[in-house]
């Protein structure tokens, strides 16, 4: 089943909002074995939306438009959906119902100004169990049209509850059986896997599936689309995919296969020691702790995070000695080394890793460039520090490459504590 | 000067990674006065990048594409890019020195085996200063077209450095004086304020240029594009649209008039009243610190915060008593106002708001569903907290709304603190 995405609004073309949907559905339909062909991103304007319509129509099993469905006046998507397909707007009995059910969830009138309840001849009205503003929805030629708001938790709510399994049952035969193999590995530039150390893996590669090469911060994951015929057939080839790197220099270099993210990562193997775990934070400002909370079950073994962004908080809160922020720095091996064991004894937690550093654009100093950053860690009969230099990106990019680095100090750290350890 | 972007990439439609250029552009050219019209996302797939090709070169006057042109065997951008133009590929003494020179920055010496020195004829090549694979610009037709690398960081940097500036001098005369003016409002739903509220708003406002409504959680931003043909009538014009806002009943509503984030707006206004804020986070997880972090100059203002996500820590470190947690709760008014309490001692700043709520999927209990969240603020002659239920959402979500709560009560707080609380 192919899905094309087409995302409707001005607002994101001049960056006043990120599209978060786009993102969301990849992920979604990959997870699914669904395939997302295409996301094209057009302004509230006719040509944009009906060049993107026609491509959509013509490529895809599924079509979703995403935005201009609200009740304003920027809101076009329903009168060009309708033109598009050739179809008078009427007032229909059961999209006034669906409109009134939107509404009563909220204990609402609903408004009869927002005209929900007119919508294209031949079209269905879907309910949206997060909003008010009914999706759309069209069926010919075994194809779907839908249209869904903009609004993140609408468009994923009326995504996966009335699209996904009217689209499910139209396309029931057309299942494949789909795997990405993901082999993650840290410490080894792309350039330098596929042609000094293993120059002959990606042609190996290749006979079982398309292979894609994805260098991140610190890191490069290869990847294999397995399609089979069989759970069975897929499994095997998998299992012969992993075999065939683990033959390779690559070996050494892997920290993971499979998809699950870092974080997950971390939450999983330090669940399964028992192990609590927390953070000191100076540049990421947080980052870290966000990027851990966002895995639902964290609580298992986060306890928390001291952000001490300013010296204050890292003497105050971190117990960090004045003298020795005064003769190394705020950004130094020595800073972060009494910052993480001082945050382990304030959180009480199994494994600490601290970060400090220079995210920029100000805040440089001689010798010291943005993109320093020191990376401690403490456990009980561990406490280390180091320093890291990475290239100058922006603030953002920046504060993210060094929380990478700290969360692969983090899952390194997980994976050398021994149970003896624990207290 | 219109700008059309082709991300190209499978791992970007299958959700591996997040695509962050077209956003960035997005906001890079609205600064800058240049129009981004179409962002469409393809797969590596002659035929899909193809059709975006197209469609872009008819429409546009600067096509780029993003994504595609690394060493390895899925970066196809350069073959399909000469095959798209009629161009043969040549060796080019010129893209050499090129692709040296990226090299040469890093310490390295070029590896022909990447082919960058290979480019479509009569194309150049774009030094990238943030890594190694050159870009590829070609002009004809008073159009632009450029490839450059997906990685952010070379993106940015060479769209900048590189492209903007011959963009800018074939397009010279084309400049137009464009402004949005963003009128940004809260507590108030968006269907309200042009239905209830001032239901002719829309209409007077159309009549100064291009008006959208955005829809934030908690908050509505109005906006209204001018065009005019000198900077003194675009002032005037900003001046009289801002007039007629503020004469409607939405007046009370409007917290902020300009494009400034609620995170920017934050530090500016606790910078002019020489305050020091900061957190205590359990729900957001640390997510408040690291939005207000991401401001670069937030050090002045922002001293740190307490991430106390487990029960301990807000018990050790914030100091909550813990026959509080027992008989209300961790998610709870009394223990929100402990929270604030004990985290502006621990962190000796002047202003601090705190959050805990369940952020979902797990977590809930009887008459605290998911969405469920304590806030609380403390300064030194005010503390109060209160509780908000939003609805249920997904967990990245949910922090986000929680966090967004927390900002209006902090912006709030800034403006009710007045200097004689100074300590």
């Amino acid at each position: 089943m192919k899905i094309y995405l087409i995302t409707i609004g001005n607002e994101l073309l001049n960056g006043k909002i990120k599209d978060k949907n786009a993102y969301w559905l990849a992920n979604f339909c990959y997870d699914q074995n669904i395939q997302l062909i295409r996301n094209h991103l057009v302004p509230d304007e006719e040509t944009a939306i009906f060049t993107a319509l026609k491509d959509a129509w013509d490529s895809a099993d599924v079509v979703i438009t995403s935005g201009g469905l609200g009740p304003t006046k920027d809101d076009l998507t329903k009168d060009l959906v309708a033109k598009f397909y050739e179809k008078d707007l009427i007032e229909s009995d059961e999209a006034l119902r669906t409109a009134q059910k939107n509404y009563e969830k909220a204990n609402r009138d609903y408004s009869p100004a927002t005209k929900y309840h007119i919508i294209p001849k031949d079209f269905e009205a879907l309910y949206n169990r997060a909003g008010y503003a009914p999706g759309l929805l069209y069926q010919a030629k075994n194809k779907i049209f839908a249209s869904l708001p903009g609004v993140p938790s609408e468009f994923k709510t009326m995504f996966q509850e009335e699209v996904l399994p009217r689209a499910k049952k139209l396309h029931k035969d057309q299942q494949k059986h789909l795997k990405q193999v993901v082999v993650r590995t840290w410490r080894v530039p792309e350039a330098k896997i596929f042609t000094e150390l293993c120059p002959d893996l990606w042609e190996k590669l290749e006979k079982f599936g398309e292979v894609s090469s994805l260098p991140h911060p610190m890191g490069v994951d290869v990847g294999v689309v397995l399609q089979e015929t069989s759970e069975e057939s897929l499994s095997k080839k998998e299992r012969e995919v992993i075999e065939l790197i683990k033959n390779t220099p690559l070996k050494e270099h892997i920290w993971h296969i499979g998809k699950d993210s870092l974080e997950e990562l971390i939450i999983k193997e330090a669940s399964l020691k028992n192990m609590t775990i927390g953070f000191a934070e100076s540049c990421t400002g947080g980052l870290l702790a966000s990027r851990i909370t966002d895995v639902s079950g964290s609580s298992k073994v986060f306890l928390g995070s001291i952000i001490a962004y300013a010296n204050s908080v890292k003497e105050n809160v971190l117990n960090v000695s004045s003298s020795t922020l005064k003769e190394y720095g705020a950004v130094s091996k020595e800073t972060a080394w009494e910052m993480a064991q001082g945050a382990r004894k304030a959180l009480g937690a199994d494994l600490v890793v601290t970060t400090t550093g220079i995210a920029g654009p100000g805040g440089a100093t001689p010798g010291k460039p943005v993109g320093t950053v020191g990376i401690g860690h403490s456990m009980e009969q561990d406490c280390a520090s180091e320093m890291f230099h990475f290239t100058q990106r922006d603030r953002e990019d920046m504060k993210y490459i060094f929380s990478q680095a700290a969360l692969y100090k983090m899952l390194e750290q997980i994976r050398n504590y021994s149970s003896s350890e624990a207290s």
